[in-house]
């Protein structure tokens, strides 16, 4: 059978279970999936073949990195609110948005954040945001898969506090995008302390009755902690675990304020944790306890959060900061491993999106979601480990080439799919109104 | 009289004391000096009659970054030690220092760190490592600036251990370099637990001779400060102030670990403290007390440190963590300010080296040191504050020109001078026997 696509002499990370890299390798892709990896010198004759054969001498061939926690619109206020705890922070930001956002400006920030994200070698994201259906359309605009869903949150918020709508809403998404294989269908209320247990409980059961995901803020802070702790006499991992809320389908995002109880709580639930450590130290609201929750069996994924706590959405410098920042915290050089660093940002998040069979790693059967990372830079040089690189060294603008489900989306550095200087000629004309919202 | 350049439609971040940021400005060079700032508008009639234009429009202008830490060279070892503390990892890089290092291999890495500091928009770096000249020698086939000198250290290291030629090569240094614009000569002694009282003091005074400038790693771990109690009944700064070794001229390299009088010493003294917060995170060492040294007065630079501490030479993730971490750490929104964390960059850098007449910000008379940063991407959209974007934003791959005493030496993000790509390549000739040095 004629192969879609071969890529041949890359070094292969593959970010399988066993840590597989190839030093001289590629695959072949048919019907958008891996059917198969190996050494470049087997791939001869699939080469001979096939439709479009990359030669990826230079680069690193890797899966699509998966972002685990992101809003991608919320790039439109990159930079609006600054020097802030989250608290205040997040008052000045509802009134921007509140001020801003429609399905037009939504879709429009999506894009801008999505294209960001893609350029960069994320090719799944779960991303939480008002009018979810504009997400899933900016992110197919430009070619990646997205994790989202219904927005719960009992305030007015953006579009009216009415919870009926919200319930409709998330319903609507499921029977849209149940099927489909670039979505990661979910139900996404904001937080515990903005979401009340009993809409919490319906959020969470639309998501079960469709198979969806679920996924929350959660103990970003300490005084979220505090708010949760008066208002429901247990902190917040205990609450959300009372409430049934916890297992392998739930992303929980930040979770910097932890005692070890809650720990052993994620651990036996099964939840995932989004690590997002670039937003935690902009917004100062702590350094998570990384090393505590991978000891104690928790699956950690990682996380840019949105630009406007970033402020931008590198999950490079995220795995950078996952693999360091826990090392210098702690003065434990073996605090976060290489390739502990390097699962969050690829299988653990693939495990967070309940999508573990088909992103996350090059295996065969898996999508082809993968990324070429040129290694022919001043900073790639010496190479001694293709994983040491890519967890210390690598930055964003090094991924040249995105493909999912074997499509190029991702040419030289350049979107395929779609022309992002409209995009950003468009944000820029929106900049004075946004500017205004919170004069 | 005819300008030799100038550039104009820029953003214009001039990171001087009053913080000036013109909205659509340039600057004229003469003589590889700033002649004159000012709005574009002013500036077309010395555009009308330059050698060279540059229509800088969708950049932001500002002066090249001044790395107040590094060991470029160090560069040949990137990535080959890995998840080990301070301690037992200096081991391991001194053992690979001897097999490997010669002035031949020495100049090969010091043009590989230089040119990735330079691509990256660092126009003037403080390095210390063995044959000092050949960095001269690095730093000017790529066309920046550098302050070095003669290193001291009392072991053989990889030179043999004759204090003798030490000090003969150090005085050859100021010799050699005394009055050369595109150096800042020094004497680096190692640290003050590598180097005994008596040299460190041989070495300041050579330095003092001359009117040059000293520099050593202090306080960047606990360990060393014990060592250093245990060795001489005070704590690395006290030792350091009391054998008289800190004034202006003086940068202390991590001071990671201090107490509350040390910070006071400094503050009185005018030493420089180069945060390595990259470095620092890396190899375990914590998390300096920025807030405070900035609090009490202290002129804290940035440094990357070197590529096998860091593992890269990316001042602009120094930069954002200098920012960001503090924040963190202390969940405190307001730990170090956006203008703090730019001015450690740039003008604070500049004082470490001396030499705050002449770079550090672009004003009339300094040397046109700068750099044009593409603000046409994804992560830059919207753009509220320019130097919110510098600090928390903007990529090293983001810089596009670079300019040293008004020549271009970086353009379109590729060197001018030197073609990288044959160091790149002697480079990794040279993998093979660096990684059988720790073997
Ligand atoms: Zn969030
Ligand atoms: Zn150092």
């Amino acid at each position: 059978m004629t192969a879609d696509l071969v890529i041949r002499n890359a070094i292969v990370v593959t970010c399988d279970e066993a840590g597989t890299v190839l030093r001289d390798g590629g695959l072949v892709v048919r019907g958008g999936r891996i059917a198969r990896l190996g050494q470049s010198s087997e791939l001869e004759q699939d080469a001979a073949s096939a439709k479009t054969v990359v030669d990826a001498a230079g680069h690193i061939l890797m899966p699509g990195l998966v972002n685990a926690h992101c809003h991608a619109a919320d790039s439109l206020f990159r930079g609006l609110v600054e020097d802030l705890p989250l608290e205040p922070w997040l008052q000045k930001v509802w009134q921007a948005e509140g001020a801003i956002l429609n399905p037009r400006t939504s879709h429009l920030g999506s894009v801008l954040g999505c294209a960001e994200l893609l350029l960069s070698g994320v090719t799944s994201v779960m991303d939480m945001f008002w009018y979810p259906v504009e997400t899933v359309r900016a992110a197919r605009k430009v070619g990646m898969r997205v994790s989202t869903g219904g927005f719960f949150f009992d305030g007015p918020g953006v579009t009216g506090g009415d919870l009926q709508t919200r319930i409709a809403d998330a319903e609507a998404f499921f029977e849209e995008f149940g099927k489909a294989e670039d979505v990661f269908p979910a139900t996404l209320p904001h937080g515990a302390y903005t979401v009340g247990p009993e809409n919490l409980k319906t959020a969470r059961e639309i998501a079960d009755r469709h198979g969806g995901l679920f996924s929350t803020h959660a103990a970003e802070t300490k005084a979220e902690q505090d708010d949760i702790r008066g208002r429901y006499g247990s902190s917040v991992i205990r609450h959300l675990d009372y409430l049934d809320l916890l297992d392998e389908k739930t992303t929980l995002a930040h979770c910097v304020h932890l005692d070890d109880e809650e720990i052993e709580i994620l651990a036996r639930t099964g939840a995932t944790v989004s690590h997002n450590p670039v937003s935690n130290l902009k917004l100062a609201s702590g350094i998570a306890r990384v090393p505590d929750m991978l000891e104690a069996g928790v699956n950690v994924a990682l996380g840019t959060d949105g630009a406007i706590s970033g402020n931008d959405l590198d999950m490079w410098m995220a795995l950078r900061l996952a693999a360091t920042l826990h090392k210098g915290a702690r003065q434990s050089a073996d605090a976060v491993s290489t390739p502990q660093a390097l699962a969050m940002a690829t299988m653990a998040g693939a495990r967070a999106l309940g999508a573990e069979d088909r992103i996350g790693s090059l295996e065969t059967g898996k999508f082809a979601d993968m990324i070429l990372v040129d290694i022919r830079r001043p900073h790639a040089v010496p190479m001694f480990d293709p994983v040491t690189h890519l967890v210390y060294s690598t930055a964003k603008s090094d991924v040249r080439h995105v493909f999912v489900g074997g499509r190029q989306v991702v040419r030289d550095g350049v979107l395929t799919l779609h022309a992002i200087e409209e995009t950003m000629d468009e944000v820029n004309r929106l900049v004075p109104r946004i500017a205004a919202a919170i004069a």
